[in-house]
């Protein structure tokens, strides 16, 4: 099996994740992976339903967007993971979706405070927000690279919009996404009905250096 | 197979989604298309589980309501839907919920405003609210078509009742449904903690263009 | 098959309805029927999970909650059950659950107001507040039948406890409580960000009297 | 089968409980089991996925968190279960969740007041919450130790992390884990739109006497 048919079940399989954890609906919402060593990707097609989206589904296109293999048109936000991928060295997997607390926070325009160790393990403070951007050209793509520049985050919240996650695997972007919308779900429970103080930086530190070195197997 | 028979299997497959996506409990909600180059409609029985919706148990009725075809009752909505088909031509599908979230802003009879890109892309604006009106005559569809003729939206909010939406397809329909209650539930969220600034028009009607016109195979 | 034995299966059965519409969880839920002609009902019973709940696990009791057949203690809700069905002749089927929003209504002890078509078709009414009411005599039931005698509604909110509802048969009372739920989750996320206007009472009669002899099949 | 071997499966298979009442995503919560009669316990390996949990992925480790059997690293919460195991000879089972609604209370480090005949049956009294401790040596298992020690209740909401619960049999600490986020939830949605009345303390001894004792088969 080549490189790229194997990233295409990956990808497939891990579109799989994004409906179990109810990340999105019909077709709005995409995962796409680097393929190593080449300046190439994998991406979901555009408005193809999560039921049909087997390995022969998912397109290959370059880092500018281009459609390199594949029968179906690239997803509508290509641009914005090609992007990232050209701009981000380290990057090798992309996930876009509209999850409801995520997209909620994205709505107000407002960070995910660091009031849970879950989310010192796992994004090292708090979620940051981008700016508001149009899809057609590098705007969004430029937004979730400035804003996850600045910060530890794998997450960014795109105002207006909805999350952005990425990771040195395309699991490791569709594990940030899961855990962002958790998060950002228990955070809006806790904030409905008072405060919740943030975890001190020091702290933060020490769970996040911990959790990024330590965890798992 | 007859237009009207394979017509039954793509209504009675559509109220799959309905329950797929939570938007309906018990018998509550329903689904219509109009067959193509005839005044008639496939529709939902009254009453009937979901579990029970096989293409067999719909039924065609004329767009006065009249049943013409079927072993059941038709649904206690057909009224609503054949106005709709009668005074809208370019609907050729509509769907009746009470989903949750959509339900609740209509039992404010508060329209859900253009917050995000999502709801710019599918629904071009904001979602508008319909009118009070009683089951039995034409109130309902003659609400549902006045407040649809205003907007751009395939969704109308009918006030202390539940949403509508049309389509140029059934599928259409459908998918402005589940779209509605994502929109609906993921604004109730932004709105319970703060506020979230309404899209600009002029990038709402990029937005909007750009979805009906681009996105998709 | 008997008629007990019949109704076994009936009961059984409707306890997936409860687990499938997320009324109940772990054990804390239950159902019963009336044996028709006879002093007599079945019900769940105590403490053993709905995955292992088929016809064999039901019991029979006498209405004072005396087991009269059956290898399990009954219900710890028997003598709920069994107090109406001694003071509500036309009653053949109760049940109880926990479902989160119909009993964070009831925490509060408010009534659910009318504002929802889907209300005032179902229970023709806003949904009424049952006593505080302790467990181990018949209290419950009395709170039950009393709530209920002054209402058309087919649901009760027990004070810091949770729903009841009843029906002419078994299926009836379980549709009672997950209409119930719907209507307590949809009227709850409406008034998190405003208020809903109740329905005129000559429009919830209209509607609860056509719902009642019109709908379905 | 060794004891083990059979603990294994219980355990695999109470991980199954967590995953259906949605008490946990990915690879974040863990269920653990005191070998009866030795100095060890059964526990979750870590960052593994729940799809993968049969009884050969559990690990055995002695009460200080040293690995005995099994090919994985343990559950970085193993410190603090066996730091429960060596301080309550009583307790047989150890769950750790950050399930969605218990977490929001312990993010505002607020305790869940009786408010629900289910939460004195099951807690026999308000849910406490424990101070904030850090990963990596005991202050996790002192902070739940010292909590669970002032209270009946067999659930802590660790401040800022999320909820354990402990049982005399692992199975009732995964019930204490679903009831716990089952009546988060529930006051969660009580208080969001008004008051709730706390039961009176000797209908809460009542109330948990009885459901301790009489409860069940």
């Amino acid at each position: 099996m080549s490189v790229t048919s194997e990233l295409r079940r990956t990808v497939a399989d891990l579109h799989r994740e994004l409906t179990k954890y109810e990340l999105v609906i019909w077709t709005a919402g995409n995962v796409s992976a680097r393929v190593p060593g080449q300046d190439l990707m994998v991406i979901k097609p555009s408005g193809v339903s999560y039921d049909d989206l087997g390995p022969d589904a998912m397109v290959v296109t370059d880092l500018h967007g281009k459609l390199v293999e594949g029968e179906y048109a690239p997803s509508s936000d290509t641009a914005a993971h090609a992007y990232v991928y050209r701009h981000m060295p380290e990057v090798n997997g992309v996930v876009h979706t509209h999850s409801p607390y995520a997209t909620a926070w994205a709505a107000r325009g407002e960070p995910i405070p660091c009031v849970l160790t879950m989310i010192a393990d796992e994004f090292g403070g708090e979620i940051p927000v981008g700016p508001f951007a149009l899809i057609g050209d590098d705007s969004i793509g430029k937004g979730i690279v400035e804003t996850l520049r600045t910060s530890r985050s794998t997450a960014v919240l795109m105002r207006n919009h909805g999350p952005f996650t990425v990771g040195t695997t395309p699991r490791a972007a569709v594990k940030s996404a899961v855990m962002l919308e958790d998060v950002a779900r228990t955070v809006h429970f806790a904030l409905q009905l008072g405060k919740a103080e943030p975890i001190e930086q020091h702290h933060v530190d020490r769970l996040y250096q911990r959790y990024q070195n330590v965890y798992g197997q």
